[in-house]
């Protein structure tokens, strides 16, 4: 399989290099439009061919599919360019500025048969998927709340707010784990005139009566990457930050019987082991196993599509002071 | 100064301990309606007088002062009546169930000239004190947020809610650097069909612009005490549970200059000396301070006035999921 | 059963409340040179009678048993003293001074059919029980090594080494685990002329190839209480500062076949709950259950004779410069 | 300048990755005698020569300089080759396997007036520097001690016990902030037959009264890093697994008077900024500052040398069942 890397800046290194360590791909192109930065990708991938036009990669050369790794508002133009071209499309979180095109994007891709696929990173992390066994395999009972704090010190972006560039991982996470909210909360403030939002909270109900909640920060001192989950039988602490013991299952919780007793637990901790892989390798593999038609993308157009759709009710949530939106 | 306990608890022990070790103090009378709680309050205390009725013991007992730690729901009757009867009153927080109950209890203080002081423990710690400490000099520049995790594993109130039970210590900490909020948006859920809010998200916005948002619960599986202040030259951040290191100050934040720049600083943290004198015991002693009248109370009846007002505003919000209420 | 305390110092008011705290207990004399201290053992144990010389105390009162918590230094004349006084002697650690003063207590108790128990505090505690039980149950294999870090600042003493007042904690906790060593051999250096070694390594080799190291010192910026405890099969990271994790029991490990091969499993944490009773509490039921001759000490005369051989081996060994001496 | 490549295992790729990296440098030529390492070298640096022995490289190409990161069993050889035919080199470290190897090549070097390197990489990193700026600065006092543990999951070295494997990293640092120690004692075990030593603790004395001591062990379930610094003023904490506040600097100490007084001061913490640049990229920027003459080696033969030194007398120790050993 021949791959095209459309935008060679922060991430579209990490995204070649995952594709070119693959045996079953071949980066063969790689466009972007400053020239340092194709200078760097030449350095990197001496055998592929380099376009500071994604247009002129597209008519030029024959890859059967694309990595796009650009800025959110360009997603769009690019994706529907590159599936018009028959290109298969692996897409940079979140997949597009708006749910109508997020829906055309879906559409297209569908009516050519072509496969569309959103980096939702985090759900390819061992740490993610050995959760998801954990709940699936109904260990930690219903599932009540998702809480999770993700900040750090910048780096400001200038056209999302930080909800965009951090909570996004979380909504994907949920989506894994929860599927679409009911309703949106949303609370932020920006310290610099003109800026979009650096420091926001987010609350999401769920028609479960679950509740998740996300604490993202662009203003925190420290890096902070936690996650607690609370099942009616389990509870689940997750560090990202932790480099061996990212998750830990607690017996300890609190019982909720029928009864309005309330039976305090308090047992044994489990800390399990991970697959350690790289998560965006085992991504690439699985776009390389959609390509070739054997899986479908665990992160589709459709999860894209959800993660925009509760991106987009906290913007109007926030404008309206945290207004309940109802999604 | 003879004091007298109403209410021997979980709290009240610690109350009569520290205010028995003061030389200035003699903890002579000690009230409680439970009969187990008498036995155990003689064998720390078996030169006081014990009463299963606080009634009894304000006409019985000649004392200067009591210190009350009963249910809140019970605060405003008793402490009016120890009022009335012409005593000092150091009153548990919340102050009391509502504003107009705080209200009444203050003019009726000042009316009589007695001393009227809010148990708000954690401003007298000495991780709070040096972080007023650094805020005053101006160190940190001027307060951008607030930003608090206060959550365990129960105990379960069925009460109040957990924003009155756990969310007041923040709330009385962020009163003492802040003062009062103009808005409040609180989200929570319960659990158990009957029972108060067990988890709840409150945000606070403040006149200057600043943010203040808790996240309080009694259903996590680990207990956490974190809480960041960010000011606009420099960030603090202050875990309760670290036995050494509690406050840790960091340059390293970010400079927001009037331009549009950014510039992120990265410099050193720095870790101060605290007092580590329990904070019930320097409570104790400024009670005893104010009652001799060489001190107003830090935590005097305005402050747990305030510290009600933003619960009820809280619990408006908690009915209403989350809408914003002017205060 | 009557219990008198000798010693009312650091320790003394952790024994004597452990004990009057049992309903099979009471404390009914207090002995201690000090006023200030018997002054404060009166506010305590007002229903007490109080001694400034144990041995009035001895032959003027009427108690079934004493606890000893005075400097080693006396710890066999006063203990001899209450054997012959046909008491029930409970005695701090380190056990004596030498060897025979330890052989002596043991012969003098036996003779007299009396109860002598040294204070090990740690082998009651819930997380060495607990280390005990995962030995016992055979789930680490086959006991390779025990690593001890046990570090902090100050205190100083002026009678005794480091090693004598931390590193005894470790010798009480191997000698549950694993007994007596065959050698021994230490290093420290002391920081103050003419006052005792305030850091020091003690190395001891056991009959199985078993290898156990401690340092301890009294010259750390921080406190630390970390134990590696290494099996064929298993191991265990024992932090005793750690409020609710003390105990991690490690899958990963090194499988040591008889092959040259060797095999890196790396599998599954697992953080037991713990009885988090205190450890004296404990103790103290232990040591009334023997009096009552329903139980045989777990820490009785030879476990604290063969912590003090040890102790004086590693003496020996400071002198020659860490020369490994034979037990 | 032209630099080449001796060796492509586990280190050999970090070394070309910097050397290659940097502008004045450019990475002309890799041996290997591993075909499979060869062709992993051509993917990451296509413009290269490829060589299975080194001895082809080096009369078929004009490089400057040579690196070597090969088993330390062929050290001596290969540097010394290398030298002969002229080439400035950058030597892994342990330097040789033995003190008259070190001596002999650094004749060498000398009689030839080249660079000779020794890749002591931590000395190179921020943590450590600003641990030497530190202590330059005379902030910590007269330096007392220096504790390392430094344990991990394998891997075993078939050929080097765990202290040439892992203690050789503290030997270095030490070596660059105290010198040659006078004496050194070591004690070890080894978990299978017929293999090196796999867990080792290793004491050294110096001088002026210092003592360093070191845990080296592949059989820890643990990854641990800290080293304790201790001066006569302050205290220094160091933790290389710290993402974030690797040094920390403790006011809190025991002050040692010339009276027999013992001052125990607690004060602030200070967690300097540290220069987070790759090691190994100052490293190299270093060895090329060397060869055009314009730096001595900070890592010279003559601190490769001492380590080796160090070292020996280790093993000569560890055979002795621990003892000392003057250097």
């Amino acid at each position: 399989m021949d791959i095209g890397i459309i935008g060679y800046g922060y991430w579209g290194p990490n995204l070649s290099r995952n594709f070119s360590e693959s045996p079953r791909c071949s980066v063969v192109a790689i466009s972007d439009p400053k020239r340092e930065r194709l200078a760097q990708a030449k350095i990197k991938h001496p055998g592929a061919k380099f376009y500071d036009d994604y247009g002129a990669m597209l008519s030029d050369c024959s890859v059967d599919a694309v990595a796009i790794a650009t800025p959110v508002s360009s997603h769009y133009q690019i994706a529907l360019d590159c599936l018009r071209a028959g290109k298969h499309v692996f897409l940079e979180k979140p997949m597009a500025e708006t749910e109508d095109q997020c829906e055309e994007l879906i559409r297209e891709a569908a009516r050519r048969n072509l496969v569309l696929m959103v980096d939702h990173t985090f759900i390819y992390t061992g740490a993610v998927r050995k959760i998801k066994e954990v709940i699936d395999r109904g260990d930690i009972g219903d599932l009540l709340y998702y809480d999770s704090v993700r900040v750090n010190l910048g780096l400001f972006q200038h056209d999302v707010n930080v909800l965009w560039d951090l909570a996004v991982h979380d909504l994907s996470i949920m989506d894994y784990f929860f599927g679409l909210p009911v309703s949106v909360s949303a609370i932020g403030v920006s310290h610099l005139e003109g800026l979009p939002e650096d420091m926001a909270y987010l609350t999401c109900l769920f028609q479960s009566g679950a509740i998740a909640h996300i604490h993202a920060s662009w203003m925190s001192p420290v890096k902070i990457r936690k996650t607690l989950i609370g099942g009616s039988k389990q509870m689940i602490a997750y560090d990202d930050l932790e480099p061996s013991e990212k998750i830990k299952v607690y017996d300890r919780g609190v019982s909720l019987s029928s009864s309005s007793w309330i039976d305090y637990r308090s047992g044994d901790m489990w800390c399990p082991k991970l697959d350690s892989a790289e998560a965006l390798k085992s991504e690439a593999k699985h776009f390389i196993d959609c390509v070739h038609g054997v899986a479908h993308p665990l992160s589709d157009g459709e999860s894209g599509l959800r993660v925009v759709r509760v991106l987009h009710a906290a913007n109007k949530s926030l404008s309206q002071k945290g207004k309940m939106i109802s999604i």
